[in-house]
């Protein structure tokens, strides 16, 4: 997993948008990226991605800024701006990844908010949909994360988390993570799983 | 294409959960599902979803269902439930869609909204994590769809539609169905692109 795949959420409403950006940041940590930068008047998304990263492992980084628009200006890699007006995906996917995670380039990925200023599309190095039809900034991002590392990130592992999900066909189990590892050695100890 | 992949919709909180609602359908749609059903309290997010397909073009169907229980209950053919709790998708990805899309076995994707009932967990066919990460309900739907599909459903053409994105490097190209048919054989006429 690259050491510098970052999503930036442009833009947000506090009240309406923090739903939306919470679950852009929480997608961001899920599908493999090193963090999140929010709108600086996006805290309360902010902590609520904080506390499952405490929660359920990391690392993962959230970070406020009020300067995104320079953030974009002045990245030191790959900008990739998702949007319905973008090439199709499946046409540069495998470009962007040679051009980021591949050589360990800085990918950043924006996921528009409000509505994203017309001239950056042209400082975008890639405009990207995933489809071009209207649908949803968050489907957008893990499609498009998913197919960045080709499935790869559903196999992270996750550091310091204070619990673990163990796959089942049924039900639900939620063990602290020894637990966790000694299942994944074969050596499951039913005793300390803790239910939720 | 097949013709009988539904998401459900389970569960929905009027003013709270309309955007997420509005997303798990244009989500749905844009990725390959031949309908959505909502509870019968999520109009407001219907209507959104279908007015999008008559701009954009489908076919796609939106129902609202009071009977939401008896529908998985006594759906004929595959469940699959997605939940964090559940088993891996990239682990049975495979057999879900020999279940389902291959022989052309109706096929229920279940996003739960609400707190989903702890039986349900029985009797669905597939309880599927994508990720076992908490993140976003619209994420992981836009995941396994396109696992579902291996990708084809971007591909998918649409009937019917008002206006056509084409999909471009950089900035907004938005067209009549006509003038985009007419590009895909090589002889565009941009005289008739209308600009948003």
């Amino acid at each position: 997993m690259n050491d510098d795949v970052v999503v930036l959420r442009y833009g947000h409403r506090p009240g309406r948008d923090d739903r939306m950006t919470t679950h852009v940041g929480l997608t961001a940590r899920a599908l493999g990226a090193d963090r999140v930068i929010l709108p600086d008047n996006a805290g309360q998304s902010a902590e609520t991605i904080r506390d499952i990263t405490d929660r359920f492992g990391g690392p993962f980084a959230v970070e406020l800024r009020d300067d995104q628009r320079a953030l974009t200006r002045d990245w030191a890699g790959t900008v990739v701006h998702l949007t319905m007006y973008g090439e199709r995906v499946q046409d540069v996917e495998a470009e962007i990844r040679a051009d980021s995670v591949d050589d360990g380039t800085p990918l950043l990925v924006v996921v528009g908010g409000e509505k994203v200023p017309f001239d950056f599309y042209d400082e975008a190095d890639y405009n990207v949909g995933v489809t071009n039809q209207p649908h949803s900034e968050v489907a957008g991002l893990a499609v498009f994360l998913d197919r960045l590392f080709e499935g790869e990130e559903l196999d992270r592992e996750w550091a310091n988390a204070e619990q673990v999900v163990v796959p089942q066909e049924t039900g639900k189990r939620v063990v602290d993570p020894e637990a966790a590892d000694a299942e994944r050695v074969g050596d499951g100890d039913e005793d300390r799983e803790t239910e939720t």
